[in-house]
């Protein structure tokens, strides 16, 4: 690629794989009869819901201060701005290479989030999503106190490392004798999206990869459609926390729109019913935001009849209100 | 053996496995690395709360339903009775053989259980759970309508069925370099337990299988523990609504007194906070009576350091309420 940013190659998913291996997950690829049913084709499931610490971010914060680590590097501190699952995949990152974490979080995050992240010896900085600039409280905090910052989606290598569910797609799905035609991805910054996308372009260069997103934050769905980044209007609600970043980030938007096909918007109703879908009949937890790809598909967003469709549910940390609200168990709040 | 009854044999377990090849689910061999710092030890998840219908029952329906079309009988209607998931797996098994089935389900069954076996195609008589002798009910329809009997354990079929979670618990720990010590397995009447004890009989010998009951419900462990089929006390409650059979029985006992080793009870509160384990860091729906091995291993009933122990999580049919009462720490209704 000729881009004048640096941007990582299916090599470096490969590289990633082989860092990753013995700590990340390798989550299995499921189906489920009573959902091939009902779109009248064949759904491949792949739960990240099941990675260390819930969500996929564990792979890319994992293989970034992996490879700092191999590189010679000890930083003293890792940074990390984060919502709250890229904030837990970096502790868990940090603490399994011996490294403490500083993490900069919304003070709005859900609160299994901000537990989970200190349980996993993190210290947390909060800031006020609405008037503060995370960013420039993260700059202000490397200066202050040193370390090295991992972003949550704009680094090569942390993309890279999210690309590993990619390659783990088209390895298991060739073990399962399928082909995939498509691969929904949940999509915030675009980094799970770009990395899958570079993966099988490698590993399975028929499959399209699409990102899905939340109505009012699917900036990467119309940067796409149009060929020039857009970001997000202001105003827009949604209660997938994990999915709103603003605008697609620069290295992930130079991948993904080489490499991925159209976008999908779901509505947060949409998302609602494919979080029941997933308690009542796949029996998995998945969070609003892990749940966009799956809400695509039952929302008939794009058509499988006939056709091999694998469905990245991305993360799984959801407070038990929330969830139980979606499932049906209390009333909507 | 030297029975005079007609137990099923290894051999039987691996033709269920070829029977069920293509129908049943290989649920997955699932491990998580916040569950083992906890209990000090590797502890390895068999969810079949992923199986087809969402619990095991599919598999021991499937065998027996599919070893009948083999034999050339094409039973008229499927009869069962099942406080849920046994009617499911029946349900599914009758359908995906162009059968009918028929299921006597008692009137508090759990309302997902009630809903999901009528639209598996199933034609439901209810009883009284208080009054009703189900078995009756039972023989009276068989009289009236003709068709076969599927039991919910006490038949070799249906135990040599269940019986396949115990070979791919012996592959698949094989395929990640894991020797299992002893495998924790749900205990209603016992055809869980019997299966994957006969099962690992052959393939893992070293493994040790304890069935898991609720308190009140403990029969199958006080019969291993005496030697002699013993009942249940009447009035005890639990709501673990799918372990509550009155004994043990006469074909499970006869395996299980040979194969099994000592039972485990744990109370509703220990399996309350299973579930809410279950949901919050393995990210799994698991029902009441699906979570009570899980609870065993989390109360410490069994010593689990520098120890691999395999947990089966056996169903997942939970209603709403339910669940989200034991994940929001609330204690049951």
């Amino acid at each position: 690629m000729t881009a004048m940013i640096d941007l990582p190659t299916i090599e470096d998913v490969a590289a990633a794989a082989g860092r990753l291996a013995g700590s990340a997950v390798r989550t299995p690829l499921l189906e489920n009869a009573d959902l091939n049913a009902r779109v009248g084709g064949r759904v491949l499931i792949k739960p990240e819901t099941l990675q260390r610490t819930g969500s996929f971010k564990f792979r890319g914060a994992g293989n970034k201060i992996a490879k700092l680590m191999q590189a010679g590097q000890r930083p003293q501190t890792i940074l990390a701005y984060s919502s709250g699952n890229h904030a837990q995949g970096v502790a868990a990152a940090a603490r399994l290479a011996g490294l403490s974490a500083l993490i900069v979080m919304p003070d709005d995050a859900p609160a299994i989030k901000i537990e989970n992240t200190r349980a996993l010896g993190a210290e947390i900085v909060f800031y006020d999503r609405r008037i503060d600039d995370r960013e420039a409280i993260t700059a202000g905090l490397l200066k202050e106190r040193g370390g090295t910052l991992v972003r949550p989606y704009d680094d090569p290598d942390v993309i890279a490392g999210q690309g590993t569910v990619g390659l783990e797609i088209a390895e298991q799905a060739l073990e399962r004798g399928a082909l995939v035609d498509h691969v929904l991805v949940p999509c915030g910054g675009g980094g799970l999206t770009a990395g899958i996308a570079l993966a099988l372009s490698g590993a399975s260069p028929r499959t399209r990869v699409h990102p899905v997103e939340p109505e009012g934050f699917d900036d990467t769905r119309r940067s796409l459609a149009t060929g020039k980044a857009l970001g997000n209007e202001p105003g827009a609600t949604s209660f997938c926390d994990a999915l709103l970043a603003p605008r697609p980030g620069a290295l992930t938007f130079a991948l993904n729109s080489r490499l991925a096909g159209e976008g999908f918007a779901v509505t947060d109703a949409e998302t609602t019913a494919a979080m029941a879908f997933a308690f009542r009949t796949l029996k998995l937890v998945v969070e609003p935001g892990g749940a966009v790809a799956l809400a695509a598909v039952l929302a008939g967003k794009i058509d499988c009849r006939n056709r091999t469709i694998c469905v990245v549910l991305s993360g799984a940390n959801a407070d038990p209100a929330i969830f139980c609200r979606a499932v049906g168990g209390l009333p909507p709040a």
